[in-house]
């Protein structure tokens, strides 16, 4: 039951980009779109809307205030979406996953801020990731805020829905992963790391950091070297660093072909 | 005229880490210090604001969300500061810089988002910068919300006050400096970049990146190598990778006698 209640619950998709980008790559997650009277001007949209069968209607600038908030800068176009559809099931990604050395994971570990959530989406997306994995519960899901932030890539990037982080780090493990936690406390700089096969990396949460349990599960605690009048980073930030680093030994990961 | 009338504007600062930094490392900003009921119990803090001479008197909650809004998350600390005092005067920063290959310098180049202000100050502390420039006009200046950002390294780097960057760029090129400019179109990856003299790093405006004349006015411009599916970075990402690969270069900068 509580499964088909979220499901049914409305995402706000805003903003030309993220629109254009969902009406590309996953327009299946597309229920229904509203224009401004000026936005709906534009006859390339309108024949891409149809072709996509997706609804669409000419809104007021009240009815938009509504549905995202008086502040939020959508330029004219906002759509309602079921992201759910856009988020794998880890036992069917995994099984049809080949990891070699060049495949990067991304494991959130319950994150809650929707900005930090799309930032690493979209530093994934850069860096080569195969895919991020996200808990299925204490993790913000994709929301409007989240697309927004990943600068669309969340259409882009395969998003993998986990149970029990520790649980899914060993079926990683299993299929020849190695695990890294990203902690202040790491013994290794990242930059000193080889980074010899397939990888996953996990990000804890914003103020708890990662679980001791997690810390056990992982085959490396590894750190960013930094100033020590600085005690941390933003989440979003390190794991940005993190994976560009991955990247600099991968640059094979950054071609088209890999990847979505 | 207008000088002191910013000069006179209130910046709110809020949470108990801010409220710490600033006691410590810049207590000549702070003005009055509110604080709810709960935390105005705390001896330690009343002691610590007694000794900086910094005013406190205990707020109500309807105070507080006049003064910062319902949604901030404030722990009870709000204070009311004058962060222009913690802004340094190029020239006098200057004449005082001894510079060497282990000086970095950020350039901020009219960035907009309150967000990204305080995570490039945070990114710039992290990774052992000397200094953070920012344009007087056309720039967030020194907010609450940047602070906030900011975990509270806005009191631990220096801020300095430019006025034109290209003419800025200039005079730092004079004393030895080469200047980086970020952008998709850089031809040289920055990791294979040797970072052999002082050096500033210009990041660009959110929506519109780096102007042409500063391009021009730049030894060097240099990308994050990134996978095709992905146009761009957000700005304090991008930041934070191309600072970390500088560091990498000099860990000597990491050391705590460096900076302030």
């Amino acid at each position: 039951m509580k499964r088909e209640k979220r499901e049914r619950e409305k995402v706000y998709i805003y903003g030309k980009h993220a629109l254009h980008e969902a009406l590309r790559y996953a327009p299946q997650v597309l229920r229904k779109v509203f224009l401004s009277a000026e936005v709906a001007k534009d006859k390339e949209l309108q024949n891409l809307l149809r072709q996509q069968k997706v609804p669409f209607e000419v809104m007021e600038k009240r009815g938009a205030s509504r549905m995202v908030g008086e502040d939020t800068s959508h330029q004219g176009v906002i759509a309602i979406a079921d992201t759910s559809s856009l988020v794998l099931d880890f036992k069917d990604f995994l099984a049809a996953l080949q990891p070699d050395e060049t495949t990067l994971l991304v494991l959130m570990d319950e994150l809650n801020d929707p900005h930090n959530v799309g930032a690493i989406i979209r530093s994934a997306a850069a860096f080569g990731a195969a895919g991020v994995l996200m808990p299925s519960h204490n993790q913000t899901p994709i929301t409007g805020s989240v697309v927004k932030s990943s600068a669309g890539m969340a259409f882009r990037v395969p998003l993998v829905s986990i149970g029990n982080v520790n649980y899914t780090l060993g079926l990683l493990q299993e299929a020849g992963f190695k695990a890294y936690a990203l902690a202040m406390s790491g013994s290794k700089s990242i930059s000193k790391v080889l980074f010899d096969a397939p990888s996953v990396f996990v990000v804890g949460n914003e103020s708890t950091g990662i679980r001791q349990k997690t810390f056990e599960q992982c085959d490396e605690i590894i750190r960013i070297p930094m100033h020590p009048r600085c005690e941390s980073l933003n989440a979003s930030v390190s794991a940005a660093v993190v994976l560009y680093q991955w990247s600099v030994q991968h640059p094979q990961s950054l071609k088209a072909a890999q990847g979505k």
